[in-house]
């Protein structure tokens, strides 16, 4: 074992795992690889991987075991069995879960004497192995310290805090600013697409637009820390107004508006609450306060 | 009047209106301006612009005339009684509206002898002024390159093509995309404050987070321009499943689900129309094809 470039096992081969394998074995790290169907080993192993024949060898062969599997279940599944090859061992887990389930995890754990990090991988698998990617993690710092530089071999570390929850509460929320994002995008471009404007047209203003949006945010933080929105630069109302524009042209072009329908009932909300001449930001106490679904 | 700094006048000097004034007033230009409630010329004209009297007397004093007012409809009243004096003149329209509204009106200041730019102001008012702030321009490019160096007053001119009706549709679409990704950013930071967690801790993450998700939008671009949306990343399968974490961790907390369920709906509308292994760039054919609301 080298220990500039420590030993490391990955379990769960699926396309996640295998891409957080290979960029191991890319950083010179020595790797051992198993996956419940074994014929996802072969190409890792091509590369230099050691393939296990059981979890239990898998476990051992590392101080550092990264796990990626599809959820929770088949974490236990796989782990449970082998539950006391753990002791001493640190376990990254990066399977993606609930809070809940991270916390559970990271108690079962420490009853079995492993360190343990809960982890969550903000990139598709093309973008695991490089800098400027996330991978959120959260549990104790020391653990986290330790084993940094190997996990720089991933993306960019990045530790929440030591509740091991937080890094499944800072991914999902962050995957449904994904998922807002891009399906706000996707109307755009099936807007301009009803006049056979394309996509590839419309996407470099709408990065650019992304950009002043981030600061929009930026300035919004603090008015939600503080549960005060001072409408300075752009009203509750003055949104209210615009989106008809866009319901107006969605709908004169047969494009679905569950969507920026969805948006304005949210904001006429945030009006009826009393806050059409604040800023945008005061639409988090509507969404704090849920009306039973629309 | 300076050939460097030409001549222009304001008509409308409601926030963004105003902030359009103090924009060329800050680069050298002369500037009248004009509105329907005379007092808020006021602050402008201790900063020098000119107050004209009438709509009458702010066109005829500048062969450019920039209009930022509520709507139309107040364009339409306050240009309308002196529309023969847009001969020969260029009329900016920076008012919010719909394509056809653009279109239209491009046609009437065409029929009046007057050059026609639709504009669309993609900032605040405190963003007025930026080199880096967007301003969308359609209409005659001929027109676009004659003033483009007085517009540059204003913010960065972008022109987006000879039809007049271009900039609103456009400016409707990142609309769209700003209200979409705000308020999954504010259900995101209300997922976080239910645990503590502050939105100006949050939000560094949500902009970084932002920039990768800017580079799935130019991945998946050319997959909605060609109509095929290979899944080789993410699948809409695999996103489903993990909005369920999403949407499981906010009612945990009492969070409004309304956005990350019509989020999930919307994706189960692409699976059952035959796009599970697709990638989100699949979605768009649900957009396209509206359902009659959700
Ligand atoms: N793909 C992404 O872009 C991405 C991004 C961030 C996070 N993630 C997360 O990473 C994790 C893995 O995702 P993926 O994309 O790699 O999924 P995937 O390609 O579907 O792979 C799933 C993996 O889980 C294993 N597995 C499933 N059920 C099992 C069980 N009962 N026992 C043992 N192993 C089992 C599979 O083994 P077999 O090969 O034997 O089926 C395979 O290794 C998920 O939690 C996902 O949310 C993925
Ligand atoms: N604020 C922004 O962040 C922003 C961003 C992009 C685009 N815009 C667009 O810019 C335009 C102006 O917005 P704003 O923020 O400046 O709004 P605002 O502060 O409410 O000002 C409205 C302006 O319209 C005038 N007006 C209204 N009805 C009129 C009528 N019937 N006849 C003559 N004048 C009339 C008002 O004159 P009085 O002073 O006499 O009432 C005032 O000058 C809108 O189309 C808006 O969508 C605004």
């Amino acid at each position: 074992m080298n220990s500039d470039h420590p030993a490391v096992t990955v379990i769960g081969l699926g396309s996640m795992g295998s891409a957080l394998a290979a960029a191991l074995l890319d950083r010179g790290h020595p790797t051992t690889v198993w996956n419940r169907t074994a014929g996802r080993a072969e190409a890792l192993a091509a590369r230099g991987a050691r393939p296990a024949a059981t979890p239990g060898e898998a476990v051992a062969a590392s101080p550092l075991v990264v796990a990626c599997v599809l959820d929770y279940e088949a974490l236990r599944a796989v782990l449970e069995p082998v539950e006391g090859s753990l002791a001493g061992k640190v376990l990254v887990n990066l399977t993606s879960g609930s809070p809940e389930q991270a916390r559970e995890t990271a108690g079962w754990a420490r009853s079995l004497g492993a360190g343990y990090l809960d982890g969550a991988i903000m990139t598709t698998p093309p973008g695991v192995g490089s800098a400027e990617m996330m991978f959120l993690y959260s549990g104790p710092p020391e653990v986290f310290d330790a084993h940094r530089p190997t996990l720089a071999a991933l993306g960019d570390p990045v530790h929440l805090g030591a509740d091991p929850g937080l890094a499944s509460l800072y991914d999902a929320a962050l995957l449904g600013l994904m998922w807002s994002t891009l399906t706000g995008w996707l109307h755009g471009a099936a807007l301009l697409g009803a006049e056979k404007e394309e996509a590839t047209a419309f996407t470099p203003f709408a990065v650019r637009w992304l950009t002043a949006v981030a600061g929009f945010m930026t300035t919004y933080a603090p008015q939600v820390d503080a549960g005060r929105y001072p409408g300075d630069d752009a009203t509750v109302d003055v949104q209210i107004a615009a989106i008809d524009h866009l319901i107006h042209a969605a709908r004169a072009r047969g494009v679905d508006n569950a969507l920026p329908e969805l948006l304005k009932h949210t904001m006429e909300r945030a009006r009826d609450a009393g806050h059409g001449s604040d800023s945008y930001a005061s639409v988090i106490e509507v969404l704090k306060n849920p009306a039973g679904g629309r």
